[in-house]
């Protein structure tokens, strides 16, 4: 891989790097096809048909070349589609490559482009990935009862953890640890997430070079799994469906499970998100993950490490890069060839597409490590997935509902004003909705809020204690004066 | 498949129409992944993240799906994918496809969208994809010892050919026949190539179910090739190797030959395309496609009929859909679903990605045609590619030189002049350039030119009678008169 960060040169030069070095590492150099995971070189570089730019730029031209897309997955993405060709027997090798180029662009430019991949009428709202995330997050603390302390410790412990790991390696974009005084000084992007709960801005790629030959590492299981698009179309907040049937697949495949895993570099694109991917993998029990990394275990000489290599946070997150690079850490570690790291027979990656909608899991092991054979079928597993529920018709909101969860957005899309009150609104009839507040009050979750609709849009406000005994009071009015609804009018407008 | 042409819902809607017919036509209707082919989704309808878009509003949530793109072909791609991972064993049932919306965009957004899969520097000169096939057109007019006239009649052969197919199909987007009175009173896009040359902007989408069960129709062959991007760095201008090397891939697969093929879909984006289609896959031999159009050979009632479902100029190209098209179109017609049509046992279809960067050909048969067996090796057959070459560093270009072909351009891109002279320009040293020409005086292959470079870009000129005269007496004068170079600044100055 390629050292992570701002790097001056073109996306299709970037790519190259990490391909010439994977395919120079080889005794004959020839591959037989390209497998490229990249999310959107059109918007953020301006290339097209980025399949045969990166053929013929590695002097490749005339053998295939496929661009995969996932949204941030897309590394991954193209890892399952390269071993799939080679599982086939239509290749015998093939080279994966991962990569993105972003930091050329102002941060709103580049927010506006990472936020297509949510929901559009989330968009529309003003919701981006971290206000999105940050709504989860509040919807974590309170599910699983934690105080805004008790939250704030377990987010800075996964940062300092990361920039930590981070600092020990070569690649990463931030090298250098950073302490709670760093973290705690952090800006709010949304509430509760500060700058250091997030994954910078990145350029960089990997590559992998996948062989039907034995070679020290064996790809022994992969999975992938989908999730819904909005917050608004979900069962629950606090854990990621997508990976849990990755995860399912991947152990079956490698006839393994959470136990038989020894580390994993997981998609911490937010904070947050590697303590749930820690429980949705299966390493702890739903709202055990914070404890466990403030008892060490997830630390680097824990008992199972997460994100030894600083994950998306310290080693910064080119997009479609992330989800190779994962794998490329796994292997290194697998094969040693980490300064100082302790020997490990099996690793794991997980990779996250959009706000948990395409993530993956991968597992590696040493080859030296037994082949477990499960019954003869080693692909072709049916999966305990629930049957999926349609999608449900577009129905009348009532005009009030409860606060599901919120954010205080501070790093605004172009066009919203900073800071801007987002709520996931639960209406009387249990639909959920995203709505912009219409005043910046102290929110709360289970808050009861008026709604208003504004073209494709909804604005909500808190109902005060005044609002709620002027409602009272004018139920008491109904009930008591059948008088003609003009007088009624009129009363209520007094009131 | 949908309705090829003007569809006004969106893009994940016309999606979801292909992939819930497909599923109901399933005895069982679950699949186990969703491979999706298109393009430019980003740029065409700012739509990202469309694997979990179109699985969420099939209703399909959790279930794997991934995006794959190879430009214009990935349609076919996505089956190529598809395949791959149903033939690991990885799945057994897949939904494969592929789409495009295009027609709410205006003709010149659509077309710059269209030219971001042509290289770079061609590109800032104003060429555009219909720029190029011109060129290549006019090379192959020049290779083969065609007269205008004759060049012409091949053309509008194949374009009413394709309109009179596409008026029996009732899916295409042109359902009516053309005369060659139409077609020679159609515009100019870009010289030789008129309107009727030029596959037209389409919205739609294409599906088809893969499964490892025996059923009527299999996939006995699939390939893959990629050719160099730019016009300058070929070796070759009237064949397309990406063809030739997806060809003989899929060939070998199928254990078959171009004279086991009884009819084919051919990637028809410009008409004289179809020709070479045809020469690359080796049912003609170079040069003599036209013939064997104008002689009847690839009508519906011919020995080998080709685009009988009027191809992607009467049936519409909506881009990232063609390729998956043609093998719905191919199925049909073996399984006998297409009224008054002849029965056949074995079809090809063929996707040309960009500039004939990224192509495929897939075979599909009957399955009661028997499975041929070849040594046991059905996959993984070493391809006879030749060793790729290493893009020529770029050097300094002479100011002079010939022209290799051209085209005059009369639908340019925003920012560009109509009519716009390009030229493919062959320097003194040996080396291609795309250049814009200064003036618009009549252009012929092997014209010498002078060349002059602005910023990034060069500017021809065609050289006159009397600059050859004036060059002559300055080579003269310059052999005679050892006088000051001041001196014979002023002489040369009076010439």
């Amino acid at each position: 891989m390629t050292k992570f960060g701002k790097d001056p040169r073109p996306l299709v030069e970037i790519f190259c790097q990490a391909g010439q070095e994977a395919l120079a590492a080889l005794k004959e150099h020839d591959v037989e096809a390209l497998y490229i995971g990249v999310m959107n070189p059109e918007e953020f570089t301006g290339d097209s048909n980025i399949g045969s730019q990166i053929v013929e730029a590695l002097g490749l031209t005339g053998i295939p070349a496929v661009r995969i897309e996932t949204a941030s997955s897309a590394g991954a993405a193209a890892l399952q589609a390269g071993f799939q060709a080679i599982a086939s027997g239509y290749y015998r090798r093939v080279l994966v490559l991962g990569g993105e180029k972003m930091t050329h662009l102002s941060t709103s430019a580049t927010t506006r482009i990472l936020a297509e991949v949510i929901d559009k009428q989330e968009r529309q709202c003003g919701a981006t990935m971290p206000a999105l995330a940050a709504m989860i997050t509040e919807k974590y603390r309170q599910k699983f009862h934690l105080s805004q302390t008790g939250l704030e410790n377990v987010l800075c412990g996964v940062a300092v953890k990361n920039h930590f790991n981070g600092a020990r390696n070569p690649f990463a974009q931030f090298q250098r640890a950073i302490t709670r005084e760093n973290y705690f000084a952090s800006k709010f992007v949304a509430t509760p997430l500060r700058l250091y709960d997030c994954a910078p801005i990145t350029d960089g790629a990997a590559a992998v070079v996948l062989t039907s030959e034995k070679t020290d590492v064996r790809l022994s299981g992969i999975g992938q799994g989908t999730g819904p698009l909005s917050l608004r179309e979900r069962d629950t907040f606090t854990a990621f469906p997508a990976t849990q049937i990755a995860a399912t697949r991947a152990y079956q495949m490698a006839a393994t499970s959470p136990q038989g895993i020894d580390f994993a570099e997981v998609h911490d694109a937010f904070t947050p998100f590697e303590i749930i991917s820690t429980e949705d993998l299966g390493f702890f029990a739903p709202g055990k993950g914070g404890e466990a990394l403030l008892e060490g275990k997830t630390s680097l000489e824990g008992p199972l490490p997460i994100n030894p290599s600083g994950g998306l946070k310290a080693r910064g997150h080119p997009i479609g890069a992330s989800g190779l690079a994962q794998v490329v850490e796994v292997t290194k570690r697998l094969r040693g060839q980490i300064r100082g790291s302790r020997e490990f027979k099996r690793g794991l990656a997980q990779s996250t597409g959009g706000l948990a909608t395409n993530n993956f899991v991968t597992i590696l092991e040493r080859s030296d490590s037994p082949v477990v054979q499960n019954a003869g079928h080693l692909f072709a597993l049916k999966l305990p997935v629930e049957s999926p529920k349609k999608t449900k018709p577009s129905t009348v909101i009532s005009d009030e509902g409860q606060i599901e969860t919120f954010t205080i957005l501070y790093v605004t899309p172009d066009g919203f004003l900073s800071p801007l009150a987002l709520a996931l609104i639960r209406d009387q009839g249990g639909r959920l909705l995203m709505a912009q507040g219409e005043d910046s009050v102290q929110l709360k979750i289970g808050q009861q809020v008026c709604l208003r609709r504004i073209d494709n849009f909804y604005l909500f406000t808190v109902k005060s204690q005044l609002q709620k005994v002027q409602e009272s009071l004018k139920r008491l009015l109904r009930r008591r004066t059948p008088s003609s609804s003009k007088e009624q009018l009129s009363v209520e407008k007094k009131l």
